[in-house]
């Protein structure tokens, strides 16, 4: 993380998020794989593929600000990738296990809501506002992605929640 | 983490989370001595003295519980804090590192701010309404920890934040 001018610092915060992204694309589908419910199978199927979007955004922003993406890994998100196969891979009663499963997808989650808010809010200061709100968009995105996750396993009025469903079976 | 029962993966999620807790309390005094605006100083040391708070509040729910709060390494919290380490060990422009250190800050928030919002809501699905308050009282301090850095990053009507600042003296 280069700490001389604002912008670079900027940069490699793009560069750790542009990592953290390409991570989280090839551990999507082994946590899919580990879900028992469909429905926390097409979240994490449905966050596939708008993480790809996401990535692809990043590389826009890339060639935009003519800087290249690679040459930072992100530390925090291997850790945090790390913790959920762990998951991925025990045996456990299947409810639990999903509840588990939406706990550090959330994890997940929040990492990238707090990093894209800091690099929407850099490119404002910086006067760079296309930037700013492609990184807006990808920030929606995400906080809709855990909203989900939240009322996956949280439940409405309507229908039993994955949480609860936990607490019945075990 | 036991997936066995919704009720051990609960024990072990605040294992997870006093783990973090612990290595918080030993990185905040490093992240205010890097810190050059006073105020950033001052948050950080606000939040060393909330956090032990929150350990000891973690402490009285294991008590409750009767469970043992050690046992877990809280590896994404290692890998968050890593990350802040080589902020607080490099050299930089004063209030670029300054931002570069909120950024940082804002992700153990982060985590924090999804932990605690995991473990209350299982509190409630078993029933464990003390410790759902309980966690849901830390839960609202590190949501405002959170708000204080983003405001002292991005500043006011009345000040310049350091954002700004960092943009201005690089």
């Amino acid at each position: 993380m280069r700490l001389n001018t604002f912008h670079n610092m900027f940069v490699d915060q793009l560069r750790d998020i542009y990592s953290a992204e390409r991570q989280i694309v090839d551990a999507l589908p082994k946590m899919a794989e580990a879900a028992s419910s469909t429905e926390l199978q097409n979240a994490f199927e449905q966050h596939l593929e708008q993480s790809k979007g996401h990535i692809e955004r990043l590389q826009r922003i890339f060639e935009q600000l003519d800087e290249r993406p690679g040459g930072i890994t992100c530390k925090a998100m291997e850790a945090l990738i790390e913790e959920g196969s762990e998951i991925v891979e025990k045996r456990g009663e299947p409810h639990v296990k999903d509840a588990a499963l939406i706990a550090a997808a959330q994890r997940v989650e929040h990492y990238e809501i707090t990093s894209y808010g800091t690099t929407r809010t850099f490119a404002k200061h910086l006067n760079m506002n296309d930037v700013a709100d492609m990184l807006q968009k990808t920030l929606d995105e995400e906080s809709k992605t855990n909203e989900k996750l939240t009322k996956l396993a949280e439940g409405s009025s309507f229908r039993e929640g994955i949480n609860q469903e936990a607490v019945e079976s075990s």
